[in-house]
């Protein structure tokens, strides 16, 4: 096969391919990229049997065929290249020849017959999300995906559509975390588990941009993402997801309202005092109109006052700083509303609307 | 004690003065700053027992004093604060109490008194240098020192001035890096070794700025390197540095004129065939106006050509990729000269005025 592509569009190209080559295995064929280019058009296809990628990059076509090759080094090439056209070469013994002006790599390469191809699937079921909100509404839940394997279903996030609605959550044990996204059009009801190494991958592929659609593909076992040239096939994860509605009372007994930007900077601040945090949590006293968060350890102690606009009962209560700064960083919000029932009960964060929702599990302290 | 600070002086400060503050150590003392504001001014002081810095803070003075405070932890409180004054006041049991607009940290210090304070130095000799040039001319040796602690005298860098020229030397047994400056006045000869990773340090401090004036002072056992409100002391290594004048030959047989910029890109993605550098060195292949590069390895191979401008023999030499990159990346002539004799002796890269000299050993190989 012989293919002449610029060496930026092959570059970004790589890149996306890249997500999905493993690099801790014991198949070395995996830490292949496929370059394919059998059917008039050049395509990269990468797969770590979990996630596979396959992405099309422009380029001319002077004798078709396919060829197995290792991604990494290959995209380090590609990148030490100068800025003009990459001509890759490869001949029936898998010999690859890959030149940029007068630099010469000679390579060798690998049937690509050995390499798992990504799964047909049918694509029947799908729902179309602007770039933007699909890479945003992972950023404001993964957090909160458990990175504990033992409990796989744990490990993924829900996606739930129905209607128009789209419905995302992610819980770990000592949270959870929801988000509700409009969609423009209304579909049949969908409920699937998919990984959170995906999404994150999916993430960091996404462009972000407001007026880019991706289309997501269901089937049962599967999701498949489709934007750009590039389509990202995922396995999706087996089984039921938590019934999180019963977790969710609408009971409370004090409402905060509170400066979002001002609680995420104090809290960050006592972080710094707590070493063991199931042992000095940070401690929130909401008194009248007045926080006061505190902390105290071996390491010293730390006390801080913000105004707050409450209504209902005082209330004091712990939590791990970590689990209120991840949800106070993704909130777009000036201000936000805090419900809480009891000391031992979950705190929610939430908009009027439910756009977002954050439960967090308090932690018991001594009261000193 | 108390004292009050605007944070961002504070901030720059304490990030001056955690270069000298130990961080693997036994005595925790040592993983302190000290706050001195007994003379009428506020200073910093740290010192890992090699190096030491004295910084002083603008800010004033409510109550004299002087306290030792765990400097980590110390400079995240006064990062993580907002914009504003900051208040620290300590009392005779070392409580001290941080405080910033409505955030308040207590933190135990510890008794300056425990703290290993700075010897004085006698100032006698020193010598004059731009922050800038200072700057410069540790980044262009400062690679060519050795880590290996077993040789005592190849991890720090020679400086010597004779007249008005300061000569900077490093060597790590492969590879010699000399640097000349002119200075803007004559002086006293010099002949000391500096450690390097006071140099490493005192590069991180330095600004760059053309205008600025690094003072620098000698004494038998200590450096001492002083610049706006800082000081910088660090002890010198004791011995005798090698007489490099003796392998420094002028003889040569081959010089090639190259540009710079392409041939460290061309060794760059030359050296990612490199697995193991002794067995597969990158060879250079002198012949005429060419100059062609290329490795072989278990990965693959490369070979490249470069338009050269030749006198003398052609010769065909191998070498460590890095130990070429590491010299032509620091010299900013659009074109170099390198020197060659044949393929067992160093080659040198130098400027006509020998304002530089890289001297690099080769590699040898098997011819295939």
């Amino acid at each position: 096969m012989q293919i002449i592509c610029n060496k930026s569009d092959l570059l970004n190209s790589i890149n996306i391919a890249l997500r999905a080559v493993s690099t801790k295995t014991t198949l070395p064929i995996l830490e292949c990229v496929v370059i394919d280019a059998t059917n008039g058009m050049i395509k990269l296809i990468s797969n770590d049997q979990e996630l596979g990628i396959e992405t099309i990059v422009k380029g001319t076509i002077v004798e078709p065929g396919a060829i197995a090759i290792e991604a990494k080094l290959f995209a380090d090439i590609i990148r030490k290249f100068p800025d003009s056209d990459v001509t890759f070469t490869s001949d029936e013994n898998f010999m690859t020849l890959i030149q940029c002006e007068k630099s010469k790599f000679n390579l060798m390469g690998r049937s690509h017959e050995d390499f798992p191809m990504l799964p047909k699937v049918e694509m029947n079921q799908s729902i179309k999300i602007s770039d933007y909100s699909l890479k945003e509404v992972i950023r404001q839940t993964i957090f909160s995906v458990s990175d504990n394997e033992s409990n796989k279903i744990m490990t993924g996030e829900l996606f739930e559509i129905s209607g128009d609605t789209f419905k995302v959550v992610s819980l770990d044990g000592h949270r959870i975390s929801i988000r509700k996204i409009q969609l423009h059009d209304s579909y049949d009801n969908i409920r699937v588990i998919v990984p959170g190494k995906t999404l994150n991958e999916i993430a960091k592929i996404l462009s972000g941009e407001m007026d880019k659609i991706v289309n997501i593909y269901f089937t049962d076992k599967h999701i498949l993402f489709s934007f750009d040239d590039t389509t990202v096939l995922s396995r999706l994860i087996e089984g039921e997801y938590y019934k999180i509605e019963q977790m969710l009372s609408a009971n409370y007994e004090t409402k905060v309202t509170v400066n979002n930007k001002e609680l995420l900077n104090c809290i960050d601040r006592a972080s710094l005092m707590i070493k063991d945090v199931d042992k000095n949590p940070i401690i929130l006293n909401f008194e009248n109109e007045n926080l006061e968060l505190k902390t105290n350890s071996t390491v010293g102690s730390m006390k801080e006052d913000l105004d707050i606009i409450k209504s209902g009962k005082d209330i004091l209560i712990g939590f791990n700083p970590k689990f209120l700064m991840d949800a106070l960083r993704v909130i777009d919000d000036e201000t936000v509303d805090i419900y809480l029932f009891n000391p031992k009960a979950p705190c929610f964060i939430k908009d009027k609307d439910e756009t977002y929702i954050y439960l967090i599990l308090p932690i018991n302290f001594n009261v000193a």
